[in-house]
């Protein structure tokens, strides 16, 4: 099969199954590249921005909340849902706020990452934050988290040992480390 | 609020929305906390593995593949779900194979990773396979992809640069680069 050939699936039909409060679902019948029919299930979401936010010292703050699927307390990064027409830093920026109560001087944007290509629509974009002062927290009525504190090199360690499995975390923590490595190294 | 307090929600009761091919949706009535309601939808996934196969000089296999949801085609490492009952190394050997044509000698497990914790109950488990020897790509008949081979700091610098963004394929070749570089310091 030659290089960058494109294999594309084209809709034939489109049927939504579900209208949500964080996501849709819909399932859509499709051609293959083979001329053959298939189904796609596609859960639809408006998207998300993550941050790393690192204090002059190394120091990365990070939240410990209950996550449902999987009823237990997991560590990641602040992040949330982009609020209809926000633009991504902005989301970012928000989050800081309302969940360390932190605001940074410095965004740095390190890229997005797509959870799950196969079968989801969300885009998390990335956020190293720098510069921080603090401000008040302001979480929802509803939002429950504790916020902790690690040194960048003890986060590499518990990603190497299994202890953060949260994709965005692994991600957003692993590129602001190389991120800050390379502009040390820029430096000298 | 006091670190480690479990801050768990209570299922009240449990909606089954869609039973499907590769995913199920439920929505659940739950109690926070604060002993006030929600609701929780949750996305139904049976887990899958995903490998980084690195060859002697350090090159990487990759595939690029048509991925539905964001209409294009997507660059990643091989990966699969797991077939019911299979563990996570075999459905690795197995997408190995399939997928590149590639047995591995040396299977490393490297951790697993959650795609997205809030709504969605996947898993992961990611492996660095060495020891490459070729058999035949056994593709299923409606699966389509192209074979590409890449320097592995050629995809660092790739997934710096955000011309690389699925999680598990960001997640999973920083892991291997710093496996592989600590086991050569560790050798020195």
């Amino acid at each position: 099969m030659k290089k960058n050939t494109q294999l594309t699936e084209k809709t034939v039909d489109t049927k939504r199954i579900y209208e949500g409060k964080i996501l849709n679902l819909r399932v859509d019948d499709i051609l293959l590249p083979n001329g053959r029919s298939a189904i796609r299930e596609v859960v639809e979401h408006g998207g998300a921005a993550c941050v790393v936010p690192v204090t002059e010292d190394g120091m990365v703050y990070m939240v410990r909340q209950f996550r449902y699927p999987f009823n237990e307390m997991v560590l990641e990064i602040p992040a949330g849902k982009m609020d209809p027409g926000e633009v991504p830093s902005d989301t970012a920026k928000r989050e800081l706020e309302e969940e360390i109560g932190q605001r940074a001087l410095e965004l740095t944007y390190m890229g997005e990452i797509r959870p799950s290509v196969a079968y989801l629509t969300e885009i998390i974009h990335m956020y190293l934050a720098r510069g921080l002062t603090p401000t008040a927290q302001k979480l929802d009525d509803d939002e429950f988290l504790h916020i902790e504190k690690y040194p960048i090199d003890a986060l590499i360690d518990m990603i190497m040992d299994n202890q953060i499995s949260d994709s965005k975390t692994i991600a957003a923590i692993l590129k602001a480390k190389i991120t800050l490595d390379r502009e040390k190294a820029a430096k000298n």
